[in-house]
């Protein structure tokens, strides 16, 4: 199942007033970490699944970039990226990533940011991506973190004043469907374990270069909930090289 | 700090009622896993941190270890591991696994069954295993899962007739020491993140080989309790080979 959440009127909307869609990733609390992890961009052809308003993309042109191809389910996305983030580099493309098709080695670089969660066959997608890449290449992505996904609601767990108690886990092993709600919409994810995330990749011919859990930036601590984002992990960032 | 708890006479006595001290291997839920990670022993040299009854030291003599050198904090485990498992090739050291000294490649494999949690500085441990490993040799080991060790009590949340609601995660990024109750006792455990299990070892020159978060195996699933262990990963394995 595809959902095209984001060519939902009132959802695109919501999503533009969040940090990271108005500052681009200066305003995303993960990207202190994933651009360490980012490939050296020069002269590579590179592909974004799911690149959204196309941040990504961008900073891959600004890095030196070849070429990038920007992929994203949502033409109200993609409207919006040709308006920033335009750049005689990026082609940017209306499809579902599940329904790419590439020559193999086409790439030298495949990014993706919070769109992997949305993915129902991991392991078909992993298997296309590790065709589309060159020996070498890289494979970077940041994704819902399992912890986060597990449970459902995707919210914290209250007492009756409505302080958080804690965050709750729970049918952690059953692999799916999730119905979570995000900006106030229903939105269909799909939760898989980190053994499924790491392991996929390695069944795929991927090396595994870095896995890492993105905390909160120090400067962003004074956000209100911000520092709430300790308690559970939110995301998962993994960096991994084709053999 | 090193705590001896299986010197205590009272938690030694209810360690030996459970099923993993009783049956030995096919006692323990994660075996069918751990088993499939384990390297080839075939005249290996191999070392067992944190060893216990010293099952998984006999496992690899019976599998054609040259040496095994089984470390073990308690007296009274080692006891045990000589009168049960004993064989020529398995030599049993007491010893606390941050205190060992090797010379540099000493060893061809290296294996831990869930003790690692309970050593309060992982990223010198991972240091000290890659030097006594040989190049292409190998890690292997078990640890309670973060997920499981974030929030401290390590017990479900109940509703108040005491049915399972889910299991709560806290304070995930606050890594160090938190205090458990295991076997009624008050156990000192090690909480870190995955991120921090899976990059040491990377950083200090191992390669990810798998990460596997065992699931119960089929055949115990009428053990009582045994279902609710799909809700919540409570250990991780990973096996890595040294570059």
């Amino acid at each position: 199942m595809k959902e095209n959440k984001y060519d939902n009127e009132a959802f695109f909307k919501k999503y533009a007033e969040m940090e990271r869609s108005k500052k681009g990733l200066s305003g995303a609390g993960e990207w202190h970490e994933l651009r360490k992890l980012m490939p050296d961009f020069k002269d590579k052809k590179v592909l974004d699944l799911g690149c959204g308003y196309g941040w990504h993309c961008k900073y891959a042109a600004e890095n030196g970039a070849k070429s990038v191809t920007g992929i994203d389910i949502s033409h109200k996305m993609l409207a919006k990226a040709e308006e920033i983030n335009q750049d005689p580099v990026i082609e940017y493309r209306c499809a579902a990533m599940e329904d790419l098709s590439f020559e193999e080695n086409s790439f030298d670089a495949v990014i993706s940011s919070l769109a992997f969660h949305y993915v129902s066959d991991f392991g078909e997608l992993v298997k296309n991506i590790s065709q589309w890449l060159k020996k070498g290449g890289d494979l970077v992505f940041s994704a819902e973190h399992p912890v986060f996904t597990a449970y459902g609601s995707q919210d914290w767990y209250y007492d009756k004043d409505g302080n958080i108690l804690h965050f709750p886990v729970d049918n952690y092993y059953y692999e799916g469907q999730r119905e979570a709600v995000f900006l106030g919409e229903k939105v269909t994810k799909y939760h898989r374990t980190i053994t499924t995330y790491i392991n996929t990749l390695i069944e795929n011919g991927f090396e595994i270069r870095s896995v890492v859990e993105p905390q909160p930036p120090e400067e962003m601590m004074d956000i209100p909930g911000m520092r709430d984002e300790m308690r559970r992990p939110m995301m998962i960032i993994i960096a991994a090289i084709k053999r």
